[in-house]
C-alpha cells in the first residue's frame, strides 16, 4: 500500500491559477508562492464579500477521538472532493499544520490516503510561513515585555505576574517551564515558559480577525501581565502593536491550494482547540463561501470542543449560519468507548462497539442543540467488519439521523459521495442555526450551560480561585464575551479515563482567564499542555530529503 | 527629504519575471513569492553552473565602521545599478536582514536612500522565510537533544557540556542565559541559552552548502555537546539531519529580487560577521557569477573581519577568484578614527579626517596582501565638505590607490558611475588572488597571521583554555580547517576603543571553538555577543500598518 506522502507525491497537481479560476479568481486576485500555492489578496477578499452571494456552509466535527484523531480532515478533504464529483462547485478550508506534531508523534494534518490537501510537503513543512510569522510577532512583544522591564519599568510591571509567555512550533517539553534573564546584565530574572505557536493568543487573533485594523486592535488588546497594584497591562501600551500587525501582513491573507482531485482547498491558521477556539480562519471561511457554492470545513477535536467553539464562538463572532453538520464515527473510537483496550481496537468486537455508540448518540444530541442537521460519516478503517458498520448505521436509523459510510481515505471523491448526497438534501432543509448561549449570560452560566447541556455534567464546581477569576473578569468587564472551554478531548468529561457517556459526574474549573484581544474567556479543566513533548522515537527520525529534493518519511 | 520606506514604496517595480529574464532565465528556471519575488530552482542552479562562465567578482567591503555602519549594502546596490546604467550586464548578491537589528536598533539591511533592493518591507520582514526555516531546523535539534536525555540518553550526554544553543530571530535580552528543563515532567534542568538565527551554525551551513546532500552531511556534522567522557556527540547521532534538511528544502533556494532601477539582486542567507564568515551563501554568489557579467557582493564588518573571511573562508570553500574590492570609507568614520567624538562626526574636521585615514590606508594595505586590485568609494553623507572629500582622494592618489565619490545614496546608480568605471578597468587588470593561509598551517599560525598581518598585531597570546582546545582540536581532527575571527567590528585590534590602526597590541584568543558543520574554527577574542538586545526604545515602536496594508516606520 502506497503511504500519504507517496500518494501525494505522484497526484499531478493543478498550477494554482486555474484552482483560483474555479472560484472565480483571476490572476490579480493571487500571489503565487510557488506554482501550486498562492495566497488571496485583502483587496479580493473585500470584493467577493462584497459582491458574492455567500454558499452553503458544512461543518465536519467528530466524536469524541481516539489520541490518532478519527480521520476530520480526511473527510473533509474527501467530501470536497465527493461534491465536486457530483458536478457541485466546492471548497473545503483547513487549519493549517503545526511542525510540533509533525515532528514528534502525530504526523502532518493535510488528510490522508486519496483525500489529502497538496503539495503535501509544504503544507506540512512552513507551508506560506504564517506560523512562524506568527511566532515571531508573539516573541517580538515578549521580547518588548523584559525589555520594558530592563530599561526602567515605567509602566511598573510585576515580574512576577507576567502571563505572556514565548512560543516555538515545535515540541520542546525542556521549555515548557524555564528562568529567564539570569546573567548580571541581561534584566530581571524571572519564572516563565514557552508554548506552541498554536497555542498563542496571537495566533486566536489572526483567525478571529476580519481585516489588518481589527487585527491590530485585537493584538492591542492582549493583556501581557498585571503591575504591582494589579492592573492589567495591555500590549498597546509597550507600543508594539504596529509593529506585530506589520509582521503579520501576508499572514493574514488566505492560502489556496488544491485536493489531490484539485478542489480548491483554502488552508489558514490553526489555533489551538483547548486554550483556543480551534478553527482555520474567519477569512478562509468567508472566502470560501463567497467563492464557492459549498464550503466543507472543520473544527478541532470532538465535537463536544471543537464544534462547541466553532458554533458559538467562531459563528458568532463572524455571523455565520452553517447548514448542516458531518459528524464522524470510526468503528475503532467507538469499541474504545465501549471498554475495548487500545491494543485491540482493529479486532471485531461488536459487544464493545454497541456499548461505545452511547458517545455516537451524545454527539448527536449536541449538534442537534444548536437546530442543525446531521450526517453521521463512518470513516472507514481497513479492518473495520461489515457487520460492525451495519450495527453504526442500524443505531442511527433508530435515532433518525441520517449515516453513510465514508470511503474517502481509500477512494478519494468517490469514497464520500453518499455522504456528499446526504449533505446536499440536508443543506436544502429548512433550519435555523441558534448558539447555546446569550454572551449576556452571566459567566457561570454560560460555563454551566455548555458543562451540563454539551458534556452531559450533573454540575460544575468553581474553585476559589476561579471563583476569584469571576469576580476580577467581571469588574474589568469581561463578563459578556463567549466562553472557550479548555478540556481534555479524550473524553465528555474533565477525566480523560471517562470513555463513552460519562454521567453525573462534576466538572471542576479551576481558573479563568481571558483573552481580551482574541475576545473570550478561557475556562481551565483539568491539566491542559500547551507544550507538547516529543516521544522517544520523534516522527522527525524518519523524514529524510534526496539530492532531487524529494520528501520521504513524513505523514 | 523622503525616508528609504517612502522612496522604496513611491518607485515602480519589473515583474520578477522580467528581472529573471535579465538573466537568461525563464518563466520555469524561478519559483514566484507574489509578484516581485522568486526563488531559484536547483535544477537551474546546476544547469547555470555548468553552461555558463563566470562573470567577474567584485567585493564590498569597508574601513572600520562606526555602530550605525558605513553604506556597504548601499554601496553595493549602487555600484550594480552603475553598472547597468553604463550598459553593463550586472546582478548584486547581498545578505538577508535578520529581523532582530529591524525591530532594535540598527534598523532593516536593504541598502538606503536611492541605492536599495525591494520590495523593501517584504525583504526586511520575513522575506521568503529562510531565516524562520533556519530557526525552526536548529531549534528541532535543540529540543531533539533535551528529549534524547529524558527518554534515557542512550549517549551519554553530559548535560552540563551541551554547547548547542536555541535561537530566535529577534533581539531578546533575557533568553542570553537561562535555565530549561524545570518542572519534575519536564526533563533534565540545566543552563541553556538563545542566540539570534543567524548566529546559528545552521546558517552558516546553508550558506556554504553546495546542494542538498552537501548540506544534510554538514546538518549530521554539528558537534552539540559531550559525553561524560568527553567524546564530542554530533547532530547524525540524533538522527534529524534528514529532517532538519527538509526543513530547509526551499530555504537552500536562492532569492531574486531586484534594486531600485531594476538590477538583478539575490539576497540569500545572512550569517553574523563575528562567530560565522558574514557573507551571503555560496549559491547565490554562484548564480549571479554564472548569469551576470558582474556580480557585486559585499561581506560584514569592515575589511578586517568581512573581506577577510570571505577570501580565506568562503572564496576557498567555493573556489571563487574575486576580481577586484571596492573599498568603502566615509568622512564621518575617519573622523572617529582620528579623535572626533561620536556626536561631533557632522562637524567639519580636517584634522581628526586626517590623522583618523591611518585605518582606511590600513584596510588598504589588507586588500593588498591578497594580490588584489581596489578601489576606494567614499560614500558621501549630507554633512560632508567638499575639502574633507579632497583630503581622503589626496591620500589615496598619494598612496597610488584608485579613488571615487559615491553619491548612490542620494542618486541611485548615476551617483556610482565614477567608482563603477573604475572598477571596470581593474577587474580587466591582471591579478592573482590568493588566501592569507593555507589550511594546512597550525592552527595557532593561522590566527597569527591573521592578527599580526591584517589586524596589526605584535603578537598572539592564547589563554589557558585556547590551548587546551587547539591541542583537542588537532587531537579530534579539526587542524586543517580555515579560521574564523569572533572579534568586535569596532576596532581593527580586540579592544573596540582603539581607534585608527592601532599598533603594537597584542591579541587574546580566549577561546577556540569547532563548527564541524560549517567546517571552521572559531577563534573568540573578547567578548561576543551572539543575542543583541533592544534599546530603550525600539525601532519596532515606529513601525506600523496602515488598513490598506501600507507599511510605515521601517527603515
Amino acid at each position: 500500500m502506497k503511504s500519504d506522502i507517496e500518494i501525494a507525491q505522484t497526484t499531478e497537481m493543478e498550477p494554482i491559477d486555474k484552482i483560483a479560476k474555479k472560484l472565480g479568481l483571476g490572476a490579480n486576485d493571487i500571489e503565487r508562492y510557488g506554482k501550486y500555492k498562492a495566497k488571496i489578496k485583502l483587496d479580493t477578499y473585500k470584493q467577493v464579500l462584497e459582491e458574492n452571494d455567500p454558499g452553503k456552509l458544512i461543518l465536519t466535527t467528530a466524536i469524541t477521538p481516539t489520541p490518532a484523531g478519527e480521520g476530520k480532515s480526511t473527510t473533509t478533504v474527501g467530501l470536497g472532493q465527493a461534491l465536486n464529483k457530483l458536478g457541485e462547485n466546492a471548497a473545503v478550508a483547513l487549519r493549517e499544520p503545526s511542525l510540533g506534531p509533525c515532528m514528534g508523534i502525530k504526523g502532518g494534518a493535510a488528510g490522508g490516503g486519496y483525500s489529502q490537501v497538496v503539495p503535501m510537503e509544504d503544507i506540512n513543512l512552513h507551508f506560506t510561513g504564517d506560523i512562524h510569522a506568527i511566532g515571531i510577532a508573539h516573541n517580538l512583544l515578549a521580547a518588548t515585555i523584559d525589555n520594558h522591564i530592563k530599561q526602567g519599568n515605567e509602566l511598573n510591571l510585576d515580574p512576577n505576574q507576567i502571563i505572556f509567555k514565548r512560543v516555538v512550533d515545535m515540541n520542546d517539553r525542556a521549555l515548557r517551564e524555564i528562568v529567564v534573564g539570569l546573567g548580571a546584565k541581561n534584566g530581571q530574572t524571572r519564572e516563565d515558559g514557552y508554548m506552541i505557536t498554536v497555542a498563542s493568543e496571537v495566533m486566536a487573533i489572526l483567525c478571529l480577525a476580519e481585516d489588518i485594523i481589527d487585527l491590530k486592535s485585537r493584538l492591542g488588546e492582549i493583556i501581557i501581565g498585571y503591575t504591582y497594584e494589579g492592573q492589567p497591562v495591555k500590549a498597546k501600551e509597550l507600543e508594539v502593536a504596529g509593529a506585530m500587525a506589520a509582521l503579520l501582513k501576508d499572514a493574514l491573507k488566505p492560502n489556496l491550494v488544491q485536493t489531490l482531485e484539485n478542489t480548491p482547498a483554502f488552508i489558514h491558521g490553526g489555533p489551538f482547540a483547548n486554550i483556543a477556539h480551534g478553527c482555520n480562519s474567519i477569512m478562509a471561511t468567508n472566502l470560501a463561501l463567497h467563492t464557492a457554492d459549498y464550503t466543507v470545513t472543520e473544527a478541532g477535536f470532538g465535537a463536544d470542543l471543537g464544534a462547541e467553539k466553532f458554533f458559538n464562538i467562531k459563528c458568532r463572532f463572524a455571523d455565520l449560519k452553517p447548514d448542516a453538520v458531518v459528524l464522524v464515527a470510526t468503528v475503532r473510537a467507538l469499541k474504545m468507548h465501549g471498554g475495548a483496550n487500545g491494543d485491540s481496537l482493529q479486532e471485531k468486537n461488536l459487544e464493545a462497539l454497541s456499548a461505545g455508540l452511547e458517545n455516537l448518540e451524545k454527539h448527536i444530541e449536541n449538534v442537534q442543540k444548536f437546530n442543525l442537521p446531521l450526517v453521521v460519516a463512518i470513516n472507514e478503517f481497513t479492518n473495520d467488519t461489515e457487520a460492525e458498520i451495519k450495527l453504526i448505521k442500524k443505531r442511527c436509523q433508530e435515532l433518525g439521523v441520517e449515516v453513510a459510510l465514508s470511503q474517502v481515505w481509500e477512494k478519494g471523491g468517490a469514497g464520500g459521495v453518499e455522504v456528499a448526497k446526504k449533505v446536499l438534501n440536508l443543506v436544502d432543509q429548512p433550519s435555523e442555526f441558534k448558539p447555546l448561549y446569550s454572551t449576556e449570560d452571566s459567566i457561570e452560566e454560560k460555563i454551566e450551560r455548555i458543562a451540563t447541556e454539551v458534556y452531559g455534567a450533573a454540575k460544575v464546581n468553581f474553585t476559589a480561585q476561579a471563583k476569584k477569576n469571576i469576580k476580577q473578569l467581571a469588574e474589568n468587564g469581561f463578563a459578556n464575551l463567549p466562553i472557550c472551554m479548555a478540556k481534555t478531548p479524550a473524553s465528555l468529561s474533565d477525566d480523560p479515563s471517562l470513555k463513552g457517556r460519562p454521567e453525573g459526574f462534576e466538572l471542576t474549573v479551576r481558573e479563568i482567564k481571558v483573552s481580551a484581544g482574541a475576545g473570550f474567556l478561557v475556562a481551565l479543566t483539568g491539566d491542559v499542555l500547551t507544550m507538547p513533548g516529543l516521544p522517544k522515537e520523534p516522527s522527525a527520525e524518519d523524514i529524510d530529503i534526496n539530492a532531487e529534493g524529494k520528501i520521504t518519511g513524513l505523514f
